[in-house]
């Protein structure tokens, strides 16, 4: 078993807000984190497919064909925009970097042809990320 | 002359738009950056100093009191905050990178204790950064 | 089971030293980690708590929180300090990059409010990393 | 247990391509890899051993130690060489960065000293990379 | 005035070898690098613009436009090459880092659509990189 | 006129003390730089010089000799050392990063045979660095 993993990162902003609870519950939680207008972050994201490689092609799987994977299902849904308005499968979710690598791993985990989906990791900031293994 | 340099970073969202003209214009001339909702980065930052370091200190100017500068004067009003609607010296100010970086070259020029404010340099992505010089 | 990850550096001091051997031993086994009068680094530690996220936050645990935990067991101890002769909880410990990993889980093993505590790596230089899982 | 990880790096041409299949085939597949003149890559090799630090030296092995093995059964053997000519442990095997990561696994299993060899990671550029754990 | 760079990435062989000299000399002067079969790095390529910004756009020059001007005229000649043998404006020019940029700058300086070329700057390692300003 | 760069790091220790004054005044200006038993840094250095590249050999210089100089005259002096006490070149030096730069380059500047010394970078840590260019 190899493990080969594509690194492609995004840009997007979010809003930390509950909207279950009152805005001083949501200011006071998630400080800086709900600014109305919200902010934004440069995401590097990493996703991890297992296998053996192929002895034909010592490929697990075609990293060209993960990077189109990958871009056609999260990036080109997600890059230069708005977390809590413009992403369908995101919609009621709130976007903490850990809901957004379950949500990752939902969208990608049954669309990958070689190999299987091992892990999705996400850098929100240079001084914080998230790995996420599916359960 | 040695030339000092504070590194700092950010996160923040912005829309490039300009009201001047119309949506079609602006969806064809800033694309993905002008998606309605805004999207954001991880901006970094490089503050440069230049100066004669003291001899009694062997500093130019101490890097902890550039950096609480900075913070105050910039970080405080730009981390975790959308550039369009809640900075208040980049109102009326279209949020590219190049006019970030002047507008905080105007906030910090008369506001450095030792040495000059000799460089802003502002990387928007991993692949992208511009430098400005006052001129 | 979602793993979130808090990136923090350091500056110290450190000799590498065992009293119940001669010089000699000591010059030859640990060469220039042995100088008498130290050398240091700027080491990077990352703590990695693993945790359910919170229905309400989408928090396994707030960084913000975990950030300032590790600076207070850990960070204000070390940080511009000499681990042989500043450090309490490093007292006759040789201060191998491996037994500061070893020495920061057991510090901060039962101070994490929200998960568990599931891995401290510590990269020493550029080229040079440990990581410990706790057993 | 700790687990130790030094990481080195090194400049190196390949070029894919399966002598068993037309020349068609191996364009198709391998795309721009496939150039017959080869093309190159700097890697960056992470080669990580796990252990119990030693108690009269705080290490699991000592990483000036580890480096040199490193260097003289691979770095010596693949710096500023081509992988599909100059290679002798590669002969017969398409350089695929996993084939190359296996590849490595086998020449330094049996030569760490301490601990035992626990992992194998290759950036083959700043945005892949892969990891073998030796089954 | 402001410079904005944008930053890319491309991976290529290359042999250094003056024929004018014998092997002998070719082989004592540039070492390791006149390894016949060529070896192999992941060059970066930074890309630096001068000019004023646009009142309109807040531009310099639009960054997606610069990149795909630099992907057409160079990327695309390079990415997956070797310089000796396949780049038709490095042919009988000695591909070290030096002469790449001066080639570089050669083919692009004209192309510019707004602002002037100011810096080529290429790392060939992550230890090594060369400036060239065009004279 | 080409620049080139070779990038090289050391580790070390120093203290922020000036013997002119009371250790009250050394406390309150150095603050944690100045705790007595020192601490450290991984030191980046970048040597840059500029030079017409040879036409036979395409270099500048030869980054393998300019390494080796630089090696020679400063990291054999400062890596695994203390500023204060163990460099020879620094003493009675106040070791800020300014002064420690301005060192170098006497060090370094007529010890170049190709090319001329044109500036002299030290990164002190991942968020700050100074650059010297001789006078």
């Amino acid at each position: 078993m190899v493990y080969v993993t594509k690194r492609l990162t995004f840009s997007a902003s979010h809003r930390l807000h509950n909207p279950k609870f009152s805005d001083e519950w949501n200011k006071e939680v998630f400080d800086k984190c709900n600014n109305p207008n919200g902010h934004g972050h440069n995401y590097v994201l990493e996703v991890t497919i297992a296998g053996e490689p192929n002895p034909d092609t010592g490929y697990v799987i075609d990293l060209k064909i993960l990077k189109k994977i990958v871009e056609n299902i999260i990036i080109d849904k997600v890059d230069h925009k708005h977390f809590n308005t413009d992403v369908d499968f995101m919609i009621n979710i709130i976007p903490s970097v850990e809901n957004i690598a379950i949500a990752f791993w939902k969208e990608l985990e049954d669309k990958i042809p070689n190999g299987k989906l091992y892990k999705i990791k996400i850098w929100e900031t240079e001084n914080s990320y998230v790995e996420y293994f599916g359960n």
